[in-house]
């Protein structure tokens, strides 16, 4: 790929906008030509109007980029959208309007019913709705989304075992990052040595998006997968990392070794597996009593191994686990990466 | 009641015996005579052979108490037992033998089906199994248990709703706060910014704990209910005061309004009502859409009073809510002296 | 005082606001009629215009009452300030003029001549500065000002020593809570498992505040204290009490058995002593090698005595000691209602 | 160097004897050969034996390897020991005496007049002590050590500040991490949410070694710095990086400008830098208001340099200045391999 194909992030003073950022300097494929961000901060160096959350401190090469402000002419060939969900509903149809490929982690258009929404390990032949997309819409352009940070997580976990048990019943407890919810987001009074147990409109991502995530597309038309899930989320003192309680309920009833199985040989297609951000594994399982942990299995595989431990079974259901992700890596800014790599090995970035 | 009862705190220097210390002082029924503590501390002042975890010092008026070894000779008439369950399960049963009366906090023997696990609004009248106990045993004392911290909670919370509309299915995930490991207990590496998806044993407990303290007492045999319970426990980076998530499956399924109006309006008998220890309010439902939470909640009705929110309809089952309770307060030491409170004034100290 | 003094609270939804709204309801001196907040809070009932940050709830009996609008007729003979110090620059001088008197938390006054800044058991004497303050104003009210949290353990630490040896120097090294922020106050992706190594004006405020307050009034002139502090501020993880390190020379080099027994037998005035918030002892020395501690030691006294241990010689100068002060009790809201009961007693609240 | 050195780790299961075995996989000049840990673990497979507190897993090239127990017959020729002070103090000679050169990261002969006390880029030429210590001690083998975590931090600030200006005083109060104290290590009871205001040992380490390390070799005798240094030691909930703040007296009093021209062009001699552990910069420089921070800072060259930032004059001395020190890589195991590349690169292992 001789000549890198130009990105801009929107959003990029932000947390999950700073991730992508981190991630795309130095990318085999993409080269970042713009930045936007709030009017506030338009017409600032980026080092000056973004501060900077992630250890460590901007590359060098970003730093001194000049901030553009939130409008559709923009230098470059794909935009990644790390906006608030309010403002990428008007702005991403906006883009592809323009004729660009738009990469968003925004739960803005998600649901709209030709907008892909995809893990390429787990659902790469979603990205088919791009064509109806395209021509319902009249866009030269399109927009691919990737799920909510939990959801990534657990719909890794979910889809191998749905496809060799088919699912019927998840009961999920969320344990999640205060990254999740960006910057300067919970303030440290509500979390330090605290658990709060609700996080708005997430327990609502997590049953839909699961779903969609796992359901097929026939026809140009996507349904949704069968099972139903029920979610609790709560935002813990954490810095970085998902940790995910899993019930589950097969049709098929797996052993704990058939469970363990079936995870263990999880992959994602050939042409996936050879993106640069794809990981060796997307899942690793854990067979210590107690693991895994947010600070010791989030970085797994450059964060974008979901780990998966205490496979057992549960007295009600079939099986009990636990899940971490990396929710600002796999299941934000370097998630949302691996669809773009995707869409160009793919053809779609033209 | 003029001449106080005697007790002794058995395992007084661990983190819940001093609660028990914290407790005892000036109590109203009770007065502390005896101390005892492992081989190493015997024949030290309270003071010296403790570290105190609790915020504060220890009460002037134990500071100086002698500590005396674990030997069944102690000037007291009743023991509150905060020893290992190893321990507890060969020396408990001396002090019965003795003719004492036991208020164990340890897990030892809460399943000998003679030995009543109590919580006084709970399950008052299966204090009845002390007759069976002392006859079939010859003893002269007893013994009855208080259960594990979470499930303390748990039950408290399921009790009401399980009278009312029958329990079916709880599916339970725990965030435990480290004061629940005791001292020195959760090393600062493994807790400090991370979640451990395992607590050893803490699974089963609450499983099976729950349905003896639901079940009844029929011709002096338990017979547990018939519920079934599947448990995820964690533990949290927070000093003190469980996090338990709860969905849950009813015969009679509840609408949300009918389970907080049960909630809202459970309490304990009359004479459990009156008891030093008891609150105004055994449970307290919260309608913020962001509570309980563990350091807002946990010192509800001096830490005797089980808080619960987030009562709303489960996708799966009937009901989804969270509950926090202080697990070294209602959870352990309050919760024992709580049972004792309830024998002195139902005649079972002479 | 049969008759209770009618107070108001400016700022009453902030953390400071919300610790005077807790410690006012019951006072034996004052209550509270009025509570003022922004514009956007006015004219909603106290529970649904704050977000309550204190463990617990607001007190039932504030709850309901309606949130007025920030001017100057309010129904209330005193006034307590919880105000941003730019606000508070410019309103706090109009409740004076308007004949109301002002104890204020804001450090917008502080450093004018004729405003007092007091701890009742370090300079109670300062008050006398009201005279020449509405003289010279013209004004029928007046404006009492605490100082700064970390200062106000600092100042009732040094005040005593200062007396007896003559203090020269102060090396100063703050790690305080985040609660001295207020709410939302310091973002946690900023603070868990972090430390901040700045917090904006307030090593200035240590190094002037307690020249000042340990400085005397001559003739209605304060002259302040001679020896000269250096401080570096730090935020840490913790929630609530400031831990402060010192380094001190005197001109009279004191031994630590003397340093000791002045700390230990140091008390305020007998008027003081006598106020309801005032504790037992100002001060609390530890002997113990690892305290104070904030989460341990903070609430010693109701959170209004300062614990000081580690008493030891320095290399450098004559003593290090490390103190602990209640940041948000002595040092803020509950410092400002005991300037307010110093003021009642003596006869300035008419 | 085709032939690697083969290498042993002395208490290779706590936590700086992981760190060893993270840092020695695929070292260019060294190879692990052996691994000791305490009787109990003698044996067993290192993944077995071990509990491994890094985030991630023990290296798959290592996990295998059988533990032997600690006695001097290691198939290596050079031993890197972490092990506790008094198991050191007695087993190290052994070692030195049967021919194997030790860098030890233990205090237990640091304070030995002919044992070197080495920060490679501070003080090289200390290593000429080995020649005396082979004689004198009439050892085939030698041992080099290096400082206590705190200390290298704040000796690698001091050493160019101390060359240029002539320190005369350091006042030091230390924010300490708790992986240095090890595994179990802190209690979570007593850390979080806290701050504990004493570590055992810690502040005679920093008020000695500082100067020891910034001392001259004058034909074979080590002479201490003359400077005073005055410490206090803290430790706060955070996992790893030492947060230190400095004010600094100086016999050429340097105005800031000068001091940041000084720290930011330190760096070690040639044959230093080229060291496969050496950093780029030894020190770097913040000039943020509130750098630098434990988490942000303490990986900055792959955690050998510290960073150093809020230089500016203090009140009663030349100037103040706050630095960050990773405690586990350049405060212990990585400082120890890279004066054992230090050792290599001079022709010490032959």
């Amino acid at each position: 790929m001789p000549n890198k194909i130009t990105v801009a992030i929107l959003g990029a003073t932000g947390a999950v906008g700073q991730r992508f950022v981190q991630l795309l300097v130095d990318h085999p494929f993409f080269e970042v030509t713009a930045l936007t961000a709030s009017e506030r901060s338009a017409g600032q160096r980026y080092k000056d109007a973004c501060r900077w959350v992630i250890p460590g401190d901007p590359p060098p090469s970003i730093s001194e980029m000049i901030v553009s402000p939130l409008e559709a002419k923009l230098a470059a060939k794909l935009v990644f959208s790390a906006l608030p969900a309010k403002v990428a509903h008007e702005v991403e149809p906006r883009f592809a309007a323009a004729g660009y490929a738009v990469c968003s982690n925004a739960s803005a258009l998600r649901y709209e019913k030709d907008v892909p929404l995809v893990i390429p390990e787990v659902n790469p032949d979603h990205l088919t709705l791009i064509e109806r997309q395209r021509k319902d819409r009249d866009w030269p352009g399109f927009i691919v989304t990737n799920p909510n940070c939990s959801t990534t997580g657990i719909a890794m976990v979910l889809k191998p075992l749905h496809d060799a048990f088919e699912l019927k019943k998840a009961f999920i407890t969320t344990m999640q990052a205060v990254s999740g919810a960006g910057y300067p987001g919970v303030p440290s009074l509500d979390i330090l040595g605290n658990i709060l147990p609700y996080i708005g409109g997430e327990e609502e991502k997590i049953e839909r998006e699961t779903r969609l995530l796992l359901g097929r597309v026939v026809d140009g038309e996507r349904i949704e997968a069968e099972f139903v899930v029920s979610a609790q989320a709560n935002r813990v003192p954490v810095t970085d990392g998902h940790t995910i309680c899993l019930s589950l309920g097969f049709k098929e009833s797996p052993s704990v070794e058939e469970t363990i199985a079936v995870l263990s040989e999880f992959q994602g297609l050939k042409q996936v597996r050879e993106l640069p951000s794809a990981p060796d594994h997307p899942l690793r399982v854990n067979i210590e009593p107690d693991r895994p942990q947010p600070r010791r299995d989030r970085d797994v595989g450059q964060g974008m191994t979901v780990s998966v431990g205490r496979v057992r079974p549960c007295l009600l259901l079939d099986l009990r686990m636990v899940l971490v992700v990396h929710n600002t890596l796999r299941g934000a800014a370097a998630g949302s990466i691996l669809n773009a790599e995707l869409l160009a090995s793919e053809g779609y970035l033209g």
